[in-house]
Formats: C-alpha cells, structure tokens, sequence
C-alpha cells in the first residue's frame, strides 16, 4: 500500500524509531551542490598503493603469491595496522581521572586497515566478483585473529567510500576496530534479541526474514544463501541490509560458498547504485553479536548510500528522518 | 594531565561510550578539500526572506510591531509551519501493517521552522545580543505551546548552519520537531538519571556541573546563570554544551534573565568558534527532558561545530571517535 504521509517506523530489535517523510524530498535547496572532490590524478603519493608499501605498518595478513616476500608488492589484498589508529595494543596511560562522574578506559584495541585491491582508483563495483570475495576473505581471516585476543570483546568492521562517507584516503579500503567495551547500541539489541528468542523460542532475525520473504515488497535481491532487503524502518535512502539465510551470529562462522555468494549479492547492490544514484558516496557496515554468547543474533552486511545529510535533529534524539520510503528504495534497486 | 595515547570515555548519563585518539589528526588525508557551497549571491527567491511571507504557511507567532499585519514585513523573529514537514498534524493514513514484527505510527507531530533573523546572510555570530535573546524568547513561546498539544511526548529544537550541517536553506533558521514518541535515547538517560537521583539524593547533572567547575579542564565560560564547557565525553571536537546552573529539566521554564545570559554565552562561543576554527558548519541541539514528569534532567544547549565526518564506525557502533581530546578543545575555545 502506498501512502504519502509521515509515518514513524520502529526497528524493534535496534530500538529506534525512524520518521518516513516522503514529503521532505520536495523542499527547495538554496545551497549549490556540493562539489564532490577529485580523485588525486595518480597515485604516487598514496601509501596503500603497490610498491608504498613500506610506508605503511608491516602487513598482519596479505593474499599474495607463494613466493612473494611479506610488505613487497604482489598481494592481491592486504591488511595493515592503522598508522592512525583509534584504539592501540597498549596501554600508554591516558587517563588522568578515575572512578564517578569521569569514567574511562585505557584506549586498547586493534584498528587495521584491509586494502581491497591493489589497483588505485577502483572500487567494489569496478572490481571483478574473484577479487570482493577474496576481500570478503581477508575479512573473515582477521576478525577471527583479532577476535582471538583478551580483551576484546566487540569488532566493528566498516567502509567508508568518498569523503562525504567520511574516508580519508580514496585507495579502496576497509577497516576494522576491535574494542574492549561492547558498543551499548549492539548489547541492547543483543539482549532483546535474546529475551524475544525465550519468549517465542525462535529467532527474530529469523522471523523477520520470512516476513521479508513474503512482504516481498521490500526486497532486492534473494538466493539460497542471502537476502537482501531495504530495513522496514531504514535510517537512510536506498539503504540495504544483506543478510544470510542461515542463523549465524558472527561474520567469522561465513562459509567459502557463503562468502562468494554475499560478494555477487554485494556487487549486484553496489552496481545498481552506481547506475542508478548517480555513484554515491556509502559506507559499508558489518552488523555481527558481541563477542561473547549471543546466540540470537544474524550479522548482516548494510550499504548506506550517504544522499543525506545527518543534522540537528538526528543528533539530537538519535532518531531518523528517512525522505524516501523503504519500499520505493528497495523498487528502484529492485527492477 | 595530559597524554596522548588513546583512551575510552564513558558518558554515563547517554549511555555512551567515546574514543577520544589525539592521533588520527595526523593521518594523510588525499581528497582535494570539501569546497564549501557559497550561499546565493541574493535573497530574491529565499523563502524566508521579507517581502515573501506568503511563500511560507501562514505564520505561528511572530515577534513584530504591534501595528504589523501577520504574514507581512516588519518581522524581527518568525515562526512557521515547515511546509515540507518530518511530521503532519493529521493522520493520512501512511501506515500500510500493523502489529509485529513491522510496528508503525502514523506520523503525527508538528514541524515548525523559527526564522531567527529578517537578514539574509547574517548567522547568529553576526547578529547583535538582542536579536538572539528574542529567538531564544520565540523558542521558549513556541516549545511551550508545542508542548501543550495531546499527542505530544517530546519535542526536539534543532538548528543547522551550513550545508554540511544539513541546511537546505542558507538564511539563518531554526526548527522545532514535536512528536508522539519519546526517542529511545532520551527515554533511557531520563530513566538512568531518576536511578541516579533516587540512589544518591542529588540531581546528577547538578554534581556534573560541579564537578565540571571543579576540574575546570573543560571549562569554557561561567557565569552567574549558565556553564560552557566540552563535556568529558564529548563525540566532536569543540563540542560545546551550555547548560543552567539551576536545576530544570525543560527549557520552557527559563526566565527572561536566563534567557539574556543563555545569548551572551551562545554568542561568546559560536564567536571564538567563527573566528579560531574557520567559521564551520555547526548544529545546536537543545536538549530537554521528555515531556512527561522527569524532574532527573537539565536541560542544555549544544553547539556541535561539523569538522569530522559521521562515517562507517559511528553508524555501525552509535560509538563515536574524537580525535581532539575534550580539554584541548576547551583550552582553544577559553583562550
């Protein structure tokens, strides 16, 4: 059914409600357009280029040829330490306060960088479907060895592509930040999760995958091992959740099979919003459980075109105004 | 004391964990910078402009000359409906499901935009102190008459300067969203800061105000009425929250006293912002407890300037990484 009012939409198990405006698209724009920066026009100075690679922190994993040597060109991708990072391996004694109102912990963690390929200048969807799966691969290596150590106890594997989704380097990349805290967002949603999976004895993730399934309006793209959908309550335009069929609460579990699927799922999405949306900037989010026993969870792959701004309002409640109905995003990337 | 590794502040009321890491300042950044939109060079098609009264819905309150006729020039201050409003005043029955797991609401609320100033081109650093003192005199009008609709549980007063903030429009304004639902954020800080109130006796914003003159680290500027300070476990560099040294959970309860001293601090910041970060972007949020009976609140006014980007870990985490320590921020705004 279509409608044009405003609607607020509730995601029950992240508990946020999202204000749907259709309206809000008419409203005039006195601003120009945001003149979107140039790729540098080579790629001599970028440090995640091939043969640069000694500007970066010696690699903790790489595809690569047998015989090709640690931090010397021939990967095909490799993951770093962040020379930058937001979180370090060690406790460098930070904090100067301790106990109420002014808690705080010792900044530790890990921040790698995984570069997608060594080519500057292409992205997800300019690359071949061999060399996505082969990235999705390099993730499930390193955020099951990151997640491996002591303190960690929540990993968050992200992308930002373009400056206006935040990146800072135009080289394809992806990160990963391992924490010692549990994000409160990801342990609420953990555990509603779980108290809906005693209440009903089964699976919400599960659940609200048949419902997708069968609402069918809201839909991309389905095989044997992946759907992919609009959220019933997305935050953002166009915005895309690819989920597998199979319960699985932790990226890490993904089989080979899986991972070349989600990688021909993922392309499908990216390619259509390149066509379609006139190339946006997004950002790639890796949903997965805390790192402790959630058995009641699905990680999820989310693509988050960025065609909107996030302003006053959203910091505000932590609430959403969505301008495009979930459904007329997931037609447009449907057809 | 200072130190520069990175570190993990808690915001204990928010819920909310912070990385502050001093270190990603220095990370390359290979993008050409953003080129910030010129606003238009004229004010003849601004809607909001005078002389274009009747491009607007008719107006809510206005301060103007007793002899001025509504809708019509002679304004200092103007209140309107949003005409492309996040939230309608009737049910147009957008909700097609009902019941789980897809719940909904029809979008019932108020959008209201205050145009702060009849001058195009003129951000709140530019006006006199009397101007601003009479939009936040217009703010406290409309927020108490928002508030006394039916359906209103919370109301939401926002404000987005520049294009990077998420204004639409570049003539200096403001917008009030109020909304039949409490946001899930706010619900549970009102909900931890009565757990607070009722454990120890004492209001805990109260003692984060003290505590806050205590340190002093943080501090921006005291007067007898309001504190400025970056709050410990700020999200943004510079964030800059103004909060009443009196005990009030609702901004609808200033006095006119307050609301000439809230000016002249708003004033005193949003000046050295201008003049020491480069005139940035900015959103002010103004929060406020929900409008059911929460006497654990203070309400503030936050000024959050935009020099980072929103990207993959704060939409995957809700966690969010400041790469300027909360005291250094401080001391670049109290100098």
């Amino acid at each position: 059914m279509e409608a044009n009012g405003p609607e607020l939409r509730r995601d029950r198990l992240a508990g946020r409600w999202v204000i749907v405006a259709p309206e809000r698209l008419g409203r005039p724009i006195d601003f120009h357009p945001v003149v979107h920066a140039a790729r540098p026009s080579s790629s001599r100075t970028c440090p995640l280029c091939p043969g640069h690679e000694k500007h970066t922190p010696p690699e903790s994993f790489a595809l690569r040829p047998r015989r090709s040597a640690p931090d010397g060109p021939g990967w095909r991708v490799r993951a770093i330490p962040n020379k930058f990072p937001a979180l370090g391996r060690e406790d460098r004694g930070a904090m100067g306060h301790a106990g109420l109102p002014f808690p705080s912990l010792p900044g530790i963690g890990a921040h790698e960088v995984v570069v997608d390929t060594p080519e500057h200048g292409r992205e997800w969807a300019d690359l071949p479907l061999g060399q996505v799966r082969a990235v999705l691969e390099v993730y499930r290596h390193r955020m099951a060895a990151l997640g491996q150590a002591v303190p960690v106890r929540f990993i968050q594997l992200f992308k930002n592509k373009g400056r206006e989704a935040g990146a800072s380097l135009s080289h394809s990349h992806s990160q990963i930040i391992a924490m010692p805290v549990v994000p409160d967002d990801a342990a609420r949603e953990a555990a509603r999760a779980k108290r809906e999976m005693v209440r009903t004895g089964r699976c919400p993730y599960c659940l609200m995958i048949e419902e997708e399934k069968k609402a069918g309006s809201r839909l991309i793209a389905l095989d044997r091992h992946f759907a992919a959908f609009v959220p019933f309550a997305a935050r953002f335009p166009y915005e895309t959740r690819i989920v597998p069929l199979r319960h699985a609460a932790e990226f890490r579990t993904a089989s080979d099979e899986e991972l070349a699927a989600l990688a021909g799922t993922a392309l499908k999405v990216l390619t259509r919003m390149k066509e379609r949306l006139g190339d946006p900037p997004y950002n790639i989010v890796l949903r997965q459980a805390p790192l402790v026993r959630s058995a009641a969870f699905h990680w999820s792959l989310d693509i988050l075109p960025v065609l909107t701004h996030i302003a006053g309002f959203e910091l505000g409640t932590g609430m959403f105004i969505n301008p495009v109905r979930p459904e007329a995003s997931a037609r447009e990337l449907r057809r």
